[in-house]
């Protein structure tokens, strides 16, 4: 069955969201995901968009999905970052995932962006070794820090003389 | 002397731009700089602008700067990414960079962020030891990828049975 991938459309969240949260279960982490279908919905479709997507179909089916948007490096400018790359688990290896891949890295250079970025877990040897394979660079020696609204939330209400 | 912390403004950029110039020649990678003071004056002012600063001013002169903009989580929705936190070397120390960072966590919490993230290189132990004592969290099981427009070039010229 011929997969085929468009931009995805506000209709497409459904599924989008979806696909979200097949792997937040696969990660075993389901409790992590804190937006919904009317989140993707809004953030998606506001002027400008938040992210945009592709979808890959399959019988009029979605059965992955890539969310990006734009960043900027001081060092190159412009930006596009692939924030996820989801196929439904047992469509994996049937070609849709790099179909996707292939669809953003091609909007990075017809749009010409300074740099497309993305992150991947340590663990997951066979995604970086086809990152590798297509030309891209592991960069081994940075770490992702983040910090949850509630940590902002205590750090901020230290005495502003402890801040400054 | 006190330091202050605003926002950053177009006639801002060439004082941000060599704050670049600065790290990028501190680590011994002056090349990489792609980008012109003209890039930063477009692309922080356009509308929507793709990234804010904060300036830390001591006696009406720039001595260091935070770059910023939005992301997007699908666990979390709208993030703010400090992508540059850069103090003057011969001002560090002196209690800007907390107060450049304090600000934009501050921007953060006020806006109502799903989260905050950034970057460190895995060497500054001094950094990734005060933003834990901040309340950050490091996440060391992720690699960043990066991709040149050369790169991206190099992959789409394959043919394209071989991308699908």
């Amino acid at each position: 069955m011929p997969t085929t991938i468009r931009a995805g459309e506000k209709k497409d969240m459904q599924a989008v969201f979806a696909l979200i949260q097949e792997l937040a279960l696969f990660e075993k982490r389901p409790n992590e995901v804190h937006i919904s279908v009317a989140d993707l919905e809004r953030d998606g479709f506001v002027n400008p968009p938040k992210f945009s997507t592709f979808v890959a179909e399959e019988n009029e089916h979605i059965i992955g999905m890539a969310l990006f948007y734009e960043r900027y490096s001081t060092w190159k400018g412009t930006a596009l970052h692939l924030e996820d790359l989801i196929v439904t688990q047992e469509k994996r290896g049937t070609g849709a995932g790099k179909a996707l891949y292939t669809a953003v890295l091609k909007k990075a250079h017809t749009q010409q962006y300074g740099r497309v970025g993305w992150e991947v877990l340590d663990w997951n040897t066979a995604a970086i070794d086809f990152y590798k394979s297509t030309g891209a660079t592991i960069l081994k020696d940075w770490f992702v820090v983040q910090m949850s609204p509630e940590k902002l939330a205590t750090y901020l209400e230290q005495p502003s003389d402890e801040n400054f």
